[in-house]
This record gives C-alpha cells, structure tokens and sequence, in this order.
C-alpha cells in the first residue's frame, strides 16, 4: 500500500454539505439529501447547492430559463460530436472528450480570473450541458440522430426523452430524477475532490469538471453501478446467491457495490433507492434484496467485524436498469447530476482558494547517486 | 481561506524521486535532476522515470524504437484536430481535448484492470503522443498543416521540428530539452497529485493526464510562465523595474514567477535555466537577471522575512522565447515533459493503490433543517 489515501484527513471547510458516516445521514447545505429527493425537484436542489437556498417561484422561474438555454450543444460541438461519439470506446470517454470542448468553444477562463457571477455562469453551463452531451453521444453510437432538449420537460423527464424521443412516464422521470438528485453530492468523495484540487490552481471550470470525470470513471468510484447489475447477472438466480457469494469472497474478491469509506451503517441512498425500485416496481428489486441480505450475511461469517453494507451503486443500477436506461449509460448519468456537486464545490473552493500541493515521502534508494557519464 | 491546501501533509510513499525544499535539491530516482539535465538524453531520463533506471546502450535502442511509433497522432484523432484546434480558446484547451479523445480511440482500459505492462503501453502512448499534438494544434491554430514527427531526431529537435518543419539548431535544441527534462517531475505539485489521486479510483491513464492536464492549466500552477514573461514585457526597461515592482508589490499583487511552495532557498531550476539562458545567450537573459535581483530586493524591503526566490516559470519563459517557442506554447511545453513525471506517479499509484477520498469540515448552519413543502 502506498499509503493510506488521506482517510480521515480533512483537506478544507465547507458550507456545500456533510456526509456523517456513523449515523448514515448526509445533507446538502442542511436539508437532508433524502428528503430533498423525496420532496424537490432537481432544479430546486441544484439552485439550493449553487446559490445556498431553495427558490421562491420566481427564482425558480428565473433559473430554470437560465438552464434551458445552457442546455444546448454548441454548434462546434456538435459539428465533431458524431466523429468522437463513433471512435471513442465508451460514453464516458465521448463525454469527457465533448465536455472538455465544450470548455474551450465557449471560452470558459481561469477561475482564478473571474468573479463569481462568471464563475457561476460557466458552472451553470457545464451542469446543463452534460445530460445532452451524454445522450447525444449515445443515440450517435447508436446511429440514431441527437434529440434535442425539451423545453417544457423537467430535469428527469427531459433526461429520458433525449434518451427516446418520447415523453416518459411521469414515474419513470421522477425515478431517475431522485437517484440524480441523491447523487448530486456526496463529500469529498475522490471526483469532488479531484474538482477541487483542479480548482485550486485556478484552472477553468470545464478542466475541473473533466478531471472529476476522469476519476469517476474508475471503476473504484463511479465505474461500480453497471459492476453491481453485472454480479446480479453473473449470480443469475436466487438459488445460486449464497454459493456464488460464499466462493466469491474466499477467493478475496471485492463484492461491487458494498462497502463505503464513510458509511459504518447503512448507506442512506441504498435505503432511499430500493425504497424507489420497490415504489416502481423495478424488475430485479426482489431478487436484488435478496442478494443485498447474502452478501451482508455472507460477510458476517468470513470476514467478522468488516461491517459491509450495500452502497449507493447497489440499487441505482436497478433503478435506471428499470427507467430504460442501458448499462453503458449507467456511470454516465451517475455523472450527470454529480457534475452539480463538483460545480458546487468548485465555486466554494475558487471563491476562497488556497492551491492544494500535499506531499510525498520518498522511501527509494538515498540521493544524490552521480549521474554516470554516457 | 477554505483550508491549508495539504501543504506538509504527507499522502504517500514513493520512489519516484524528491523535492528537499530547504536545500534547493531536487531528484529523480536517485539522480540529481539538473545533472541529469547536464549530463543525458531526455529519453534516458524519461526510461529512468517509467523503469526505474538509466538504460543500457541496447535498453536506449529498444525504449527509441518504442517511442518512434507512439508518437503519431491516431488518424481518428487527426481527422477531427482541425475543428478542435481551431474551435478551441487556447493550445492547451484543444490538447486537453484531443489527449481525452486518443485515450478513447486507443481503448484506453482502467488502470485497475489491467497489468503494469498494459498500463506502461498507455502511460509511454500518452507521453510520446502529447509533444506531437501540441505541435499539431498550435500548426493548425495558424493555418499550416501539422508536421510529422522526424523519426531521426531525439526529443528537443523533434519538439521544434514539429513547430517549423526545419531540423533546428542543435543548441537550441539541446536548450529546450533541458528545459523539458528538469520539468519532468517535482514532488507533489498539483497536477501530478491531480493525476494520482483520478488514478486511485481505477481509472485509465487518458483519464488522468486530461486531468492534470487541467491543473497544470491554472495560473497558481503551470499558467504562469507566460505570465513571467509578460512581466517583463510590462516592465519594458531596466530602469523601470524598481519603480514597477515596488508598486506592484505594495498593491498587494502576487509577482508571477517567484516563490514556491517547497523551496526556501534558490529554486534550482532557476539556477540551471539562468545558466542554460546565459550560455546560448537568450535575447532577454540579462533584463530577466536585474528583474530578478530587483523582485529579491523588493520583497526584502517590503515583505522582509518572506524569502521569495524565482521559481522554474521565470526563466522557463527566457529560454523557451530563445527556442522561437511562441507565448501560447509555454504553458504546453511544461505539459509535454511533466506528462512524464505524471504517468510515472500514475503507474507507482496503479501498482499499490488505495482510493485517495479525504474528508472536508462543515462549517455551515446546522443540520437536518426540515425540508419546507413546496
């Protein structure tokens, strides 16, 4: 191990939100995250991380315009899109790819340059974007033309019909919508805090962004929900579980979708979404639970006192396997609200930066050893 | 201030090389980096940094040939380069672009899934391919078609070669190479720490270059060479230096090109590049010299106690000017050597990695705050 990965070590303050691990609880800027989901509207959730509360009417009017237009691909954008989204060996990529384009065509700055109302408006942009670049690059894979963003469709519904064309059903939207909306932000998880330390150098808004999406793709952070509807499958059916599982961990494997540096309880988004997959009545919930309660069981007896629980991955795949969602898309639209969360954090951390510059300890061989001549 | 920017806490072992801040001494594997500078080929120290020595005669052979063919832009890549580098703000935007889209081309595997020999194969695609993209880029960003790579040149003359398409001065060449190979690496520095911190999550080797690319964008970071340079367009006149500087500096300004984190006593890139400007005469050597006693004066009289040197960027600029670098390729020609020391640390995290997930402290009101009905 080359070192301990800053477990415990705060690198900063912050007012955007808390994760308490002990008591399975986490908040965004006070409300608990939960509940918002149950009770907001994304773009209510979004205007309270960027501008600190929930909208009046009138704000939330006036926001809401302020994204509509935000949405779009700009058209150098999506001049080149069709090449990256068809050479590019996954969506992820293709999105990280258009969204540091996006960035340079539309001149975003040094964050270092620029107060925060211009902060604030490349950050609105990058947010708004991103569902329509993913789905645009992923009807493209698919040889299908890009649907544009529907003007009247909340953030949910409209995420769907980009995906089909078709005006989803309402509870399907407001399905995904909640695992967007518990998704948004999470504590200095590794992709917020790459945000930030891109941030702290004064970089623009696009290059923190695509950094943050970079460390979401490993499979260690954002990568795991399509891992976790891979070992539903891979076990296959419920009589297979308990085997499958036991074999699994004594070969020292790491189960997907379990455990949390945080989380000493339960996750409160695994909680939140099998209640969601149970409300819809998502296709493997069932199964998935019962899967849930053998790997817990499982761990209890070969690895005593570790603790594990179902985390947020476990149950956003079938959450978004149930909304029609692909599984190609599945760290995309982990992406695709968590992008709220890193602007957030990256108007905090430029509106009073200091560069992050951590250290290393060499361990190799004492230095100076001579150069010697060629 | 959000925090202390993790300035002395340490995030992990290495053996890639070290930074002793109080004796102006820094290493690569052993080797004191300016005599490696002084005495060595830029692919000798680049086969140092990825395997861990100084290569054999056959070793050099083999490593050239290796590089020779990963140089060249994948023609996917190159079909789309002219949008992007002419759609793009800035070079180093497009190339942050375009390194996203070759990782994605190449099939660029999580770092987590395959072996070291996989993940070398990226890391030394990523590295050999980024002179020839920026290169591209700037070319096409003025109209001209991009240049080849010249598969009989070594690392400095290739890099200028791609920018005129004439076999330069060896002298010249030998300057910037210089200037490239003490660039490599540097302890902890953002970038490369925005490297492996998106490599701890699994993630694959584009993935973590696009993001340091991005914090080496920021002014606080590698943003600032031109900056030095600009400075000392600004000041126009050895006369007016005084003057300029003693304004500056009790305006509160920060003076761009002095200071670091880690040195408390002459950065000896500085040193190495004041010599290297001195013996191939650069046009702004001896301006830059008074410049730079002048700042040190300054400070000394009206920040005593503060002990700010010049850092790398301020005769970076002076030298790179000398090689007929333009402005906009400086903070480039950073990222085309440091990209090295990135993959180096990306490969030693990949090998023995934990996530790296730190923790913030909430600081705002106190929650849970009921959410209110809407």
């Amino acid at each position: 191990m080359t070192g301990a990965g800053l477990e415990g070590v705060i690198v900063t303050d912050t007012r955007v939100g808390d994760v308490r691990g002990a008591e399975g609880f986490y908040h965004y800027r006070q409300y608990d995250a939960v509940e918002l989901a149950a009770k907001r509207s994304l773009e209510d959730v979004w205007r309270l991380l960027f501008d600190g509360s929930l909208p009046t009417p009138a704000e939330r009017d006036s926001f809401a315009a302020e994204i509509r237009g935000a949405r779009v691909i700009p058209p150098a954008v999506a001049e080149v899109l069709p090449a990256i989204a068809g050479a590019s060996a996954d969506v992820m990529e293709a999105v990280r790819t258009a969204m540091s384009f996006v960035g340079a065509v539309e001149g975003f700055r040094p964050t270092l340059d620029l107060d925060h109302a211009e902060r604030r408006r490349d950050a609105v942009r990058a947010c708004a974007v991103m569902p329509t670049l993913i789905m645009a690059v992923h009807r493209l894979r698919a040889g299908q033309a890009p649907v544009d963003p529907h003007p009247d469709l909340g953030y949910g519904a409209n995420y769907l019909w980009m995906l089909t064309g078709e005006v989803p059903d309402p509870e399907v939207a407001r399905a995904i919508e909640q695992y967007q909306i518990t998704t948004i932000d999470h504590g200095f998880n590794t992709s917020t805090f790459t945000a930030r330390v891109i941030t702290s150098s004064g970089a623009d808004v696009a290059a923190a962004v695509v950094g943050a999406m970079g460390a979401l793709s490993g499979p260690l952070h954002g990568g795991a929900p399509g891992r976790a509807l891979d070992l539903l499958d891979d076990i296959g059916v419920i009589d297979n579980a308990r085997a499958y599982l036991t074999d699994s961990v004594k070969r020292g494997e790491k189960i997907m979708g379990f455990g949390h540096r945080i989380y000493r309880t339960d996750d409160p988004r695994a909680v939140f979404l099998r209640g969601v997959a149970e409300r819809v009545g998502a296709r493997q919930v069932e199964f998935a639970k019962v899967v849930e309660r053998t790997v817990v069981d499982v761990l209890a007896e070969l690895k005593p006192g570790r603790n594990l629980y179902a985390n947020v991955e476990f149950y956003a795949g079938v959450v978004m396997d149930h909304c029609g969602l692909p599984r190609d898309l599945i760290t995309p639209t982990f992406a695709s609200s968590r992008v709220i969360g890193w602007c957030a954090n990256i108007l905090e951390q430029a509106a009073d930066n200091r560069i992050i510059r951590p250290q290393a300890r060499y361990v190799g061989p004492p230095a100076p050893e001579p150069v010697p001549e060629d």
